[in-house]
C-alpha cells in the first residue's frame, strides 16, 4: 500500500472519530517491507491532533526505533504457546520477557512527558493452532512476568479466532487476578468463526474499553487462510452506537474510509456487515439520543 | 427444493441433534408453490422420535391445515408495523388478533393430548424498514392483546436485522413486564447487520432458550437483498457448545448437512464462519467437557 493512501487512510478514520489507531509495525524491512515506512507514518500521525498512535514492536531494536519515531503506545506480543512464539518471532518466552525488560528500562531512561505507554499482549491466549487450549497457570505466569518487566499493562489478543464469550470472561477474570484490574483493559479479537461482536460483547460487560478492530476487517491471521481476520471496525462501531454507547465516530463517514482502502487495495476483500445492509431506517447514533 | 430432499434435510438436522424444527409454512400455494408440500413434510417430521415439528402460519385457514397435518407448534406472525402487517399480511393488527382468537378457539376444541403449542411472534419488533422504530407503548398493547387472544406464548421476531444486545434487553424486560416470565422463551435473529450471535448472547443472558437459526443462514428477508439472513446455525451451536452449554447436537454431523441443501440447492450461497474456518484444535463439545 503506498504510504501516501496510509497517511489518507489514517487521516479519515481519525477524522471520523477514531482517537487510537495502530498504524503499523516495527519489524526488519526484509521481513515485511510494506511496513518499511512505520517511521514516516507515526510521524504523520503524531500531527493529527488528539490521536493516540500506537505500534506493534516485536522486540527491544523494534521499540527503540518506535520511542525514536515518537509513537504514543507500544505493544510487544507474547505468545501464551511457546511453540507460536519460536515460530512467529523465533524467540522463546524468557527472550521476550527478556525484551520487555529492556523495553521498560528504555521508556524509564526517558523523560516522563515522553514516555510511551508498554503493552504487553498475550497472544494466542484463547489456544494455538499448533498447541491447542493454554494452561491457566502459564497463562498467569506470563501476565504476571510481563508486569514485573516493566508493562504498564497486559491485552489479550485472540490471534487465532478460538475465543467465545464465556472464555473471554474466564480470561479477564484470571488475568485480573494477576494484574489487577486497572492493568487489563484491552482486547484483540478476530472474527475467524463468527464470534468475534459476541466476545466484545462478553468483553464489555466485563469493563474493558479497547477493543481492537480493523477497518473491513483487513488483516487476519496468515495461518487461516480463507478465514475473515480481525473485527470490522464498521459492525463493531455500529453495534456500540445501536446499543447507545457514544463512541465519537461519525459512522457515515467512517463507512466512506473505505473508498480510501479499497482503491489503493483493490486485490483485497473489504468484510463487513451494516456497509452491506445500510443503517437502519431512522437510526440515531448515541450521542443524538441522549440530548433528547 | 424437492420434497425428498427437505425430508433428507430434516432427518439429518434431527440426526445431529437439533430437536425442534420449523418445517415450513401453510400459506396458500399459489403465493407460494414452494411450500405446497408442507403437509406432507410435517407428517413425515412427525415420524422422527423426540422431534417438535413446527410451522408457520399465516391465518386460521393455514392453523387449521396446520392441526391437520398434525404440527406440535404453530406460530403465527403479527407485524408490529402495520404498514409491514398489510404490505406482508395483507392485515391489519385487528384482523391478525382476530385470527389469532379463531386459532386458539380451534386449539382448545381439540382433545388436550393434540393439542398444539400456540405461538404470537411479534415480528418487525425492533424497528420495520418501512415505519423505522415502534413505540414500546405499541409493542407492549400488541403482546397482550395476542395473550389475550389465546396466545400460549409471545416470540420477538428481528425480521429487518435492526437489534442489538441493548434493544434485546428492553424488549424482553418490557414484553415479560406483560405477559410473564414464562411467555417469552424465544427469539427469532438475523445477522443482517453482523450483530445475530451478540444478540443471541444479550437473549441468553435474560433466559431465552429458544433461539431460531438456519442452516448456512438460508433464509432472510426479501426486503434486504445481498444481506444475509438468518443467523447461521452452525455458527451458533458452536458457540454454545465452545460456551459449555451442552446443545446436545454433534457439530461435526451438523456440518455434514450442508451437503444435502448444497446438493439441493445448488445456486444458494451457504453462510457461516465456523465450518470454513473449522474447529479449534483440540476442541472438546460441553458434554465431554462436563464429563471429565
Amino acid at each position: 500500500m503506498p504510504t501516501e493512501a496510509k497517511k489518507a487512510w489514517i487521516a479519515a478514520e481519525a477524522a471520523a472519530g477514531v482517537r487510537e489507531i495502530e498504524v503499523g509495525s516495527f519489524v526488519p524491512a526484509t521481513l515485511l517491507p510494506q511496513l518499511a515506512d512505520t517511521a514516516e507514518i507515526v510521524a504523520f500521525a503524531r500531527t493529527i491532533p488528539d490521536l493516540t498512535v500506537a505500534v506493534l514492536v516485536p522486540n527491544a531494536r523494534g521499540a527503540a526505533d518506535a520511542i525514536a519515531a515518537g509513537a504514543h503506545k507500544l505493544t510487544l506480543p507474547l505468545s501464551v504457546s511457546e511453540t507460536h512464539s519460536l515460530k512467529n518471532l523465533r524467540r522463546t518466552h524468557d527472550q521476550v520477557i527478556a525484551e520487555a525488560a529492556r523495553i521498560s528500562a528504555m521508556i524509564a531512561a526517558l523523560p516522563e512527558a515522553e514516555r510511551p505507554h508498554f503493552e504487553g499482549s498475550l497472544s494466542t491466549v484463547f489456544g494455538c493452532t499448533l498447541e491447542g487450549a493454554l494452561p491457566d497457570a502459564q497463562i498467569a505466569s506470563l501476565a504476571e512476568r510481563l508486569m514485573e518487566a516493566g508493562c504498564h499493562e497486559v491485552g489479550l489478543s485472540d490471534t487465532t479466532g478460538y475465543a467465545d464469550p464465556a472464555a473471554v470472561r474466564h480470561l479477564v477474570k484470571l488475568v485480573r487476578g494477576v494484574v489487577g484490574d486497572g492493568a487489563l483493559t484491552g482486547i484483540h479479537l478476530h472474527n475467524t468463526r463468527g464470534l468475534g461482536l459476541a466476545n466484545v460483547l462478553a468483553a464489555l460487560e466485563c469493563g474493558l474499553d479497547t477493543i481492537d478492530a480493523s477497518l473491513g476487517g483487513l488483516g487476519g491471521c496468515p495461518f487461516a487462510p480463507g478465514a475473515s481476520g480481525n473485527i470490522v471496525t464498521e459492525d463493531l462501531a455500529f453495534m456500540l452506537e445501536a446499543m447507545g454507547v457514544d463512541t465519537g465516530i461519525d459512522l457515515d463517514s467512517l463507512f466512506a474510509v473505505r473508498g480510501i482502502v479499497a482503491d489503493a487495495l483493490p486485490a483485497e476483500a473489504l468484510y463487513g456487515f451494516v456497509t452491506d445492509a445500510g443503517l437502519p431506517l431512522g437510526f440515531r447514533p448515541a450521542a443524538l439520543r441522549q440530548a433528547v
